[in-house]
């Protein structure tokens, strides 16, 4: 696979302009000097990955979470780095492309140029097997002038997935060796975080000194936890899916004759369907973790959806959105375990052709009742990650001709006396993932190619550059640096036959909160969705005036800043030290002692593992 | 079917501030009063037609062109209208909704009301059914508030395409009188003018005073012609579509493994798919004019495409994009005739599950060797124009599959070297007819709504609504009206069993030109965009800073102006006239007298019916 770089490129006027744009940096990043603020160690979420996450990663567990700041701020033991050695730094782009990649190559490559001319930058061309196979463009200006707040990942290209067998990680460490880089830094989601994270241990073990820098860019939302607010592409992909589905909105009630059932794109997860349903005022989403939480098996689907076309019928509508995550295949009970079942034998090298016959009795009677397109669908080989090739898999189709059937049903049973049913389905994936990024993730992203920059220069590794308070405008954003291990948790999934080992230390897909502040304001609403056709039509995405500088619904109604509230609780905590010093009087120090005893016995109880899994019951 | 106006709306941003935009006038319709200029009467494009139309229309046929001028325009014969006595209009929207239908009131509207706040705009709730059923919803600045500039139909809805049986007729008719309608304004595609010309003839048969306008508005762009450069909608779909073949594009570019397959919607003419080619220089579109004139069967098709992916991968390139318009399955010659076999036999009155039996023995070879899924999509009813369902027809899915087959033979025979092939198909229809209306069609419907009040003013019964000059600024645009006669010609198609009769009157889809200019720069660049990927991305619809401005490629390259050429002529008309008076030099007289002779030699011989046929050989 070769660079695209160089093949006379013709730019519309619009892409012309976004070329021109130059995101801004937020305070602590502008001029030269920065301020690094190392805070506490970190641990993981829980304690269970904890305790493993420390044994597989004895040299990068535990590291301090980083904080970048101006170089007037007052704090006491942050570092300044004054001297900028000319480094060389390698890039990857790994996964499935996002709008928003190429702003990270372009913001690390400002921010390695603006400190010393004399360093080097590398795109690895084609991905993890450009990487394996040395091949490399160094990045300049030129190089970069035309896909400068572009989509997709084209100046590089993208091949594999993974960096995970012992052969890819040793290709890895020797093409980091053979083009002496001082970093390798990977653009990717969850898994090639996780790749990062492994490989990042591996080099310290190795005492390679090429130190890995993880960036969280993935169209799915789901790289997300307390130091993420929100990924790369995650804004773009939801604006341009929001625009289609509120097209399809205005279609339906122009027409009104069609019920539409749209899949999107966005993985395990359904935080893209979430974002579209929030921003578009669809009618109905069946979000997976709804489905997984109530273990709603496909007959419950139907009904729900039946339910809803006959009660809109009564009102005389005959027409309606319905949002279908991609992931809802993996989170219906009976299709996931007959997935588990297929996955198992495809691993134990059954070919397709041969899987139904291996299937037992049960996943071989649901396999049967399926239509056609989903079994040859199902049979697919699974991805990179153990999952099921979600994007080929047409849930929505299934759905559809389900709940037609449902309706027909009724309708001779005389429950059901509204018109006949007609549905159309769409598969909203590919068509947003190239798309010009938002001016939020051109910014977001740029940002984070700079702090890649900050965080290779204080010497980190296995770190993921970090920004937060993304909510607020860019001059309010706190820039950091957190390591990968402390997003680390066990996986407890996986069964039937040949499934893989129980408990597989990951970052792991966040899903939709259900007790989260988005869910709720969903839930809220989500009668009015569905019965008053309230549909809001957000637009195509906008480079200028009204909707250019609006953000993910969901990541502005989130409560977020972790990243300052660590700080904030380490103010309080210092504060109350100094307050609590020998020689203070024996009435602080008895107040202090009965309101420390307090706060601890609190935190020690929400803290344990089972006390969160009773709170839900 | 009840109008959504009264349902609460929620609006974007963005909707809010296109609520706001307020579009402008051309110079002749600003102020109250304008000139009506009338000019020669008019006659339909070929002779066979002329008659047939003649005979059909004798009450609304070789009706005068109308232009609107500014009162101060200096032109003798016109006439100022300076009486505004209050009318009472109707407005319906006909057919598939397209992008700038609400804008056509708001201008009917706006038109309306300056003249005469006493006047009254009735829209019709339900489309022609409501149309039939009396059912009105007064317009009011009120009213129209929240579906100013745009998307869907939404304030009225719509629900059947046509007005033509007698009883249809005698219900629009009754309807018009009940409701002491002055004007009946009709805004739809192709077969809504023509139903709109047929009404008009039959209301002046009746002595009915209502006066019927057609205003073209259609997402195909096949409305066409002579007075028509391009209809309201087609801009908006095609900027929609090819924002997302331009992200598939970058896609492909990215991931590099992929061919996509996408189909347009757009109906039977190629003009959506060579505008979003032009757009967004996908590698190849299959143009169903191409395919008709080189009668391009199937496996011509396929060929072609396998060669392209071979020549490809010669460049290690294993991805692209390949446009499909949805119409090209009618312009294949064997799928063609398989399916007037089918519709034939829907018209005997055949259920869709006996037609494969009644097939004749080539029909029924084809239809069994066509995959499963495109049988059944090719068994359903055909639409109200006669053609089949188009939208319901995967042709990207059977080309797709079978050009997979054709590369694996290739393989085992050992010509084709390269990596498997892979498809991903997709269909753009639903997710862009509801959009935001582009500014060009904003201002474009705005305006023609403004033309329909002048044009009942003016007495005018069949005319259509006509902006011309429209790829200069708005100041620049010209107005008037064309008598819907003027556009019919006669069909000559249609064959086997129970076919409909050959001859049949109406407004045609125009097709694409193939002698025309965006076709020729199409296949300019054809080559280069096939092997090259010089992908451009027009970007998502922009309504502030570059690229709002933007029109379509193939309506800025023509060189149209037909109406400003018809009075041009008419110009020189009246300059030889008035040089050439009894009286002037025998001189000057032979000279007039030879040259028009030469001048009426040339033109008899070239409006010979013959004459386009044989030099298109």
């Amino acid at each position: 696979m070769d660079s695209d770089y160089g093949v006379p490129r013709e730019l519309s006027d619009l892409q012309k302009k976004r070329a021109l744009y130059h995101p801004e940096l937020p305070p602590c990043l502008q001029g030269i000097e920065v301020r690094v603020e190392f805070g506490d160690q970190t641990i993981t979420s829980d304690q269970t990955s904890a305790h493993a996450t420390r044994q597989a990663f004895p040299h990068t567990y535990g590291q301090p979470l980083v904080h970048f700041l101006r170089p007037t701020a007052k704090v006491p033991d942050a570092q300044i780095i004054s001297e900028h050695p000319p480094i060389r730094v390698g890039v990857v782009f790994c996964g499935r492309q996002s709008p928003g990649g190429h702003n990270v190559i372009w913001g690390l490559h400002n921010a390695i140029k603006s400190h010393n001319p004399g360093s080097v930058l590398l795109g690895f061309v084609g991905g993890s097997e450009g990487l394996f196979a040395q091949k490399t463009l160094e990045i300049s200006d030129g190089v970069l002038s035309t896909y400068k707040n572009q989509g997709g990942y084209d100046l590089l290209g993208r091949t594999k997935d993974q960096i995970r067998t012992t052969e890819q990680v040793i290709a890895a460490m020797t093409a980091c060796q053979a083009l002496k880089l001082d970093g390798l830094v990977i653009v990717g989601g969850v898994t090639s975080n996780t790749d990062a994270a492994h490989l990042a241990e591996t080099f310290a073990e190795a005492k390679c000194s090429t130190k890995v820098v993880g960036v969280p860019v993935t169209l799915n939302g789901d790289l997300k936890n307390q130091f993420v607010e929100t990924d790369v592409g995650f804004d773009t992909i939801c604006r341009v899916n929001s625009q289609l589905i509120s097209n399809i909105c205005i279609d339906a009630l122009s027409a009104e004759k069609y019920y539409y059932f749209i899949r999107l794109m966005g993985h395990k997860a359904s935080h893209v369907a979430l974002e579209c349903a929030l921003q578009s005022h669809a009618n109905m989403v069946i979000l997976g973790e709804e489905v997984t939480m109530s273990k709603l098996t496909i007959s419950d689907i139907i009904k729900q959806i039946a339910d809803a076309v006959q009660a809109r019928a009564k009102q005389e509508k005959y027409h309606g959105v319905i949002l279908i995550p991609e992931g809802l295949v993996e989170s219906i009970p009976e299709l996931y375990a007959l997935l588990q079942e297929i996955h198992g034998l495809h691993n134990q090298g059954v070919s397709a052709e041969n899987i139904p016959f291996r299937l037992s009795p049960w996943a071989s009677a649901l396999f049967e009742f399926l239509p056609a397109f989903l079994r040859t669908e199902l049979l697919l080989n699974p991805e990179s990650d153990e999952s099921a090739q979600l994007s080929q898999i047409e849930t929505e189709k299934l759905l559809a001709q389900l709940v037609e059937l449902e309706m027909n049903k009724r309708t001779k049973e005389g429950t059901y006396k509204g018109k006949k049913f007609s549905a159309v389905c769409h598969f909203f994936g590919y068509q947003a993932r190239g798309s010009l990024p938002s001016k939020f993730d051109c910014n977001y992203a740029y940002v984070l190619g700079h702090i890649c920059y900050h965080i290779l220069e204080a010497g980190l590794n296995g770190y993921m550059a970090t920004v937060t308070n993304l909510k607020s405008p860019v001059d309010k954003w706190r820039c950091g640096a957190a390591p990968i291990t402390a997003m680390m948790t066990v996986k407890r999934s996986s069964r039937g036959p040949g499934a893989t080992p129980i408990g597989k230390l990951a970052l792991h897909p966040a899903t939709v909160d259900l007790k989260g502040k988005p869910y709720e304001i969903f839930q809220e609403k989500a009668l009015s969705f569905l019965m008053d056709d309230v549909y809001r039509n957000p637009g195509p995405l906008q480079f200028d005036g009204p909707g250019a500088e609006t953000k993910a619904i969901t990541l502005c109604v989130e409560d977020w800043d972790y990243m300052g509230r660590i700080k904030l609780f380490q103010e309080y905590l210092d504060k109350v030290k100094s307050i609590v010093k020998p020689g203070c009087s024996q009435d602080v120090l008895k107040t202090a002692l009965s309101s420390m005893a307090s706060v601890t016995n609190v935190l020690s109880l929400i803290s344990t593992p089972s006390f969160g899994s009773q709170t839900t019951l």
